[in-house]
Formats: structure tokens, C-alpha cells, sequence
């Protein structure tokens, strides 16, 4: 059963910390309200499906509870730690294979690379918790039920996980438009971990010093940068190309 | 001069259809009013700035007119037909390199399309005008100064526009997950146009039928396709790739 989210101001907050919601219904009778009609904007504006219902249809989801004519479904998914990540290549028996978000904020961006990350057989996605976006309704819907098989583990220190995966023999990549090494250049046969930087910024100063190489993916036009899924996306499968031509 | 949108009621349709706005003024005054607060809710979720201003600021930009309380700036870009589809490789001296969206809806999607094809060299991305989105707030958003560059041209009917670039000597390659050539195994260092499908359906049928060949990514996990812009993306780099190779 999923969790109920019910009351005009509950409902608010959760859609403007963009907490991933299945549905909103609203009392059709609540329509005219200005903080109801605020609530059904920004579950539009994010894709969310609004139903309008009766009285009776809504309370049957939440009796004998203050509702204000408003109510909405969360999503829930199984959280992973880094134990997990470590486990996972092993039970897989393959090189290490990760992908490390250093900073995301988009969760159209989170979403189609967890998309990529599953259909490339990446073994898990390292998020950061601070100034980084997680697994929100948005999320859940770009990555198009890869969400529910690609482990996401969210950590503080992006710099300190870093350590810790090269510790265990991945050789940690870059994906950095000034990059010295096209990213063509690299051996993904290896245990590897990509990182991708945040939306505008790209990697941080300290996440970058942790990289063994920083690749770059060559722009022939005059913008100077690609979307952060893309660019996922260009690298992981020249990484899947390598391992196929290698398993051969 | 940006055009303006000027009172509740086309702002609010302007919103709803996704017209591309660069701003939404609202009077201080009007924050209360219902149809305000759900112009301030879907601006928001698109992403788009609004400002709260005082009724005399408000009225600067759009004297003597029915405001309501409310105004938004309108954004303007270049179009581009068919006729310079054809001229833009000769221009550049290249072997022409398209993209054909056949039904993109996502705004994130064309946006993402738009960078990577202008990163990429694209000579024009062709869309149709029916069921898929088109230069919207979010797309310029996403495409991140690329709508700029990439010409962008919207047809009716693209198995049309297929047969016009064939007979002008470019092979049709289309992106299908059940294609039976691996993306790999394409020449893209002659004439090109790369077909990508609609998010959730894929290339429709009659499309389908004027490509060349059916080219496939592989899928290496549980979820049967990407998004749309990151398969775009990866095709878009292997081209790259072999051109960079071929030019060398």
C-alpha cells in the first residue's frame, strides 16, 4: 500500500520538495479553493496525474481524516547502501561497473541515466545526498521502471566513495568536456566508475582530483557541453561496445 | 521586443499549450485571485521565472491593456523549411548528417536532441507538427542555447520527407529496439538520416517502412528501450566517431 499524503499544506510541501507522488485526487467540490488549485498547477506542471472525485470516492482512502479535499499517493522503493555495491559485481561476476553522480539536479537527468545505467548492466548509481536531486516522482517516471532495478546508493562524500571503489581496483573516469583523454581513449574492460557531473557546473574541484582520467566527448558546434544524461549515455555504451567486443 | 501575452486567460492557455515564455509578471495585488495562483503554479513547474511586481511596474510593459494582473514575455526564434535542409551540408561541404524525430512529445527530449545534434554537427533536425512538441519554454530550456543553431524544421508528413531526402542520396537508418543491424554496424560516413521514434511507441509503421535499414542498441538489463534523447545521443556519437576516423 502506498503512502498517503493528505491536507492542503502536506500535499504542497511534499510537491514543492518534489517527493515522487502516483496520484493526486481532489474533491471536485475543492476545485474553486486558491491553494487547491496551486496544488493541481504543480501536479500538472510535474506530470502527476490529478483525478477530480467525490466526497465519497476521497474519504474512502482516508477515513476520518482531515483532508481539505486533497490527498495524493507516494511511491516507495528499496533503498541500497555501499556494502551493496561492493557485493554486486562480485555476484554478477563481472568488472566493476559504476556510475558516480557528482551533483545532478534534474530528475529527468537522474531518471533517463538510471534508465541507461540498467540497460547497460551498470552494477550500481552513487548519488550525493546534498545540493543533488533523488529518486522523486520525476525521477521515477523518466527512468521508466529502471528505478526498481538499478541500485541507487545515496552517500555523503562523494570524494571519500571514491577512494574507497579505487581501494578496491575500479580506475575512476571523469567525464569532463576540457578532459585530456577522449573518452574513446579509455579501457572500460577494467573495473571502472564513471562520474558524471552536476548540470552547469560539472564535476567538483575535489571529485576531480580523485579521477584517475578525465575524458572528454567531442563537440564539433559552438555549445560547449551536453546534456548530463547524454553524456551517460555516449560514454556507458562505448564502455558496453569494449566489454562485448571483450567477452567475444 | 519579446511578443507579450497579456491577461489570465491567454496566459493560461498559452501555459497549458506550452507556448516557449521567458517570464510571467504577476501584480502583487492579483496573488490571491484562483486563476492566478494556477498561471503561478504551472509556470513554476515548467520551470519558468516569475516575478512579483507592483501594478504600475506591470504596466509599463503592456499600456492601456486589459492585464488582469498579469503578462508574460513570449520567446522568438528563426525557422527554417526544407529548401535548407538540402543546402545546409553542401554550405559546410559534408556528406549530410539529419535527424527525423517522428513524434517526440517531451520537451526534455527535443531539447536534449537539439544539443547533442548541434554538438554533433547535425545539419537539421526534421519534426512533424502533429502529436509531438515543438520549440516550447522547456524545450529552449533544455536544448540550452542549441535551439539557437540547429535548424530546426517542422513538416506534416514525414515518410514524406523521407522519399525527398532518399532521392537525394541519403540512407534512411531508423532506431528500433527490435532492428535487426546493431547501431555499430551502420556506415554513417555517407549521407545519413537517423529516424528516432516517439517516446513511448517508437517509429510508426508507415516510417518504419521508408527506412533503409532498422538499427538496434543493445539492452543488456530488464527495460526494453532509452530515452529517447540518450539513444539519439549514443547513435549520434558512433557517427561522430566513424566520421572523425574517415576524415583523419
Amino acid at each position: 500500500m502506498p503512502q498517503l499524503i493528505i491536507g492542503r499544506n502536506p500535499l504542497l510541501e511534499a510537491l514543492k520538495a518534489g517527493r515522487p507522488l502516483e496520484k493526486v485526487l481532489v474533491e471536485e467540490g475543492a476545485r474553486g479553493n486558491n491553494k487547491v488549485a496551486e496544488i493541481v498547477g504543480l501536479a500538472e506542471g510535474r506530470g502527476i496525474d490529478v483525478e477530480y472525485v467525490s466526497r465519497q470516492a476521497l474519504e474512502r482512502n482516508a477515513p476520518a481524516q482531515v483532508h481539505q479535499g486533497v490527498l495524493a499517493f507516494a511511491v516507495t522503493l528499496r533503498e541500497f547502501n555501499l556494502q551493496d555495491v561492493e557485493e554486486l559485481p562480485k555476484e554478477k561476476n563481472e568488472p566493476a561497473f559504476y556510475v558516480v553522480l557528482d551533483g545532478i539536479e534534474d530528475p529527468h537527468n537522474l531518471g533517463a541515466i538510471l534508465r541507461t545505467a540498467e540497460a547497460t548492466g551498470v552494477h550500481a548509481v552513487i548519488t550525493r545526498s546534498r545540493r543533488a536531486v533523488g529518486l522523486t516522482a520525476a525521477t521515477v517516471k523518466a527512468a521508466a521502471g529502471a528505478a526498481e532495478y538499478v541500485p541507487l546508493v545515496t552517500v555523503v562524500n562523494i570524494a571519500q566513495v571514491l577512494e574507497v571503489l579505487k581501494k578496491k581496483g575500479a580506475w575512476i573516469v571523469g567525464i569532463d568536456m576540457a578532459g585530456a583523454e577522449p573518452y574513446t581513449e579509455i579501457d572500460y574492460t577494467l573495473p571502472t566508475a564513471i562520474v558524471i557531473g552536476a548540470e552547469g557546473t560539472g564535476i567538483s574541484p575535489l571529485v576531480k582530483r580523485k579521477c584517475d582520467f578525465l575524458a572528454s566527448i567531442p563537440m564539433r558546434g559552438k555549445i560547449t557541453s551536453l546534456n548530463a544524461s547524454v553524456a551517460a549515455g555516449v560514454v556507458l555504451y562505448e564502455e558496453v561496445k569494449q566489454r562485448m567486443r571483450h567477452e567475444e
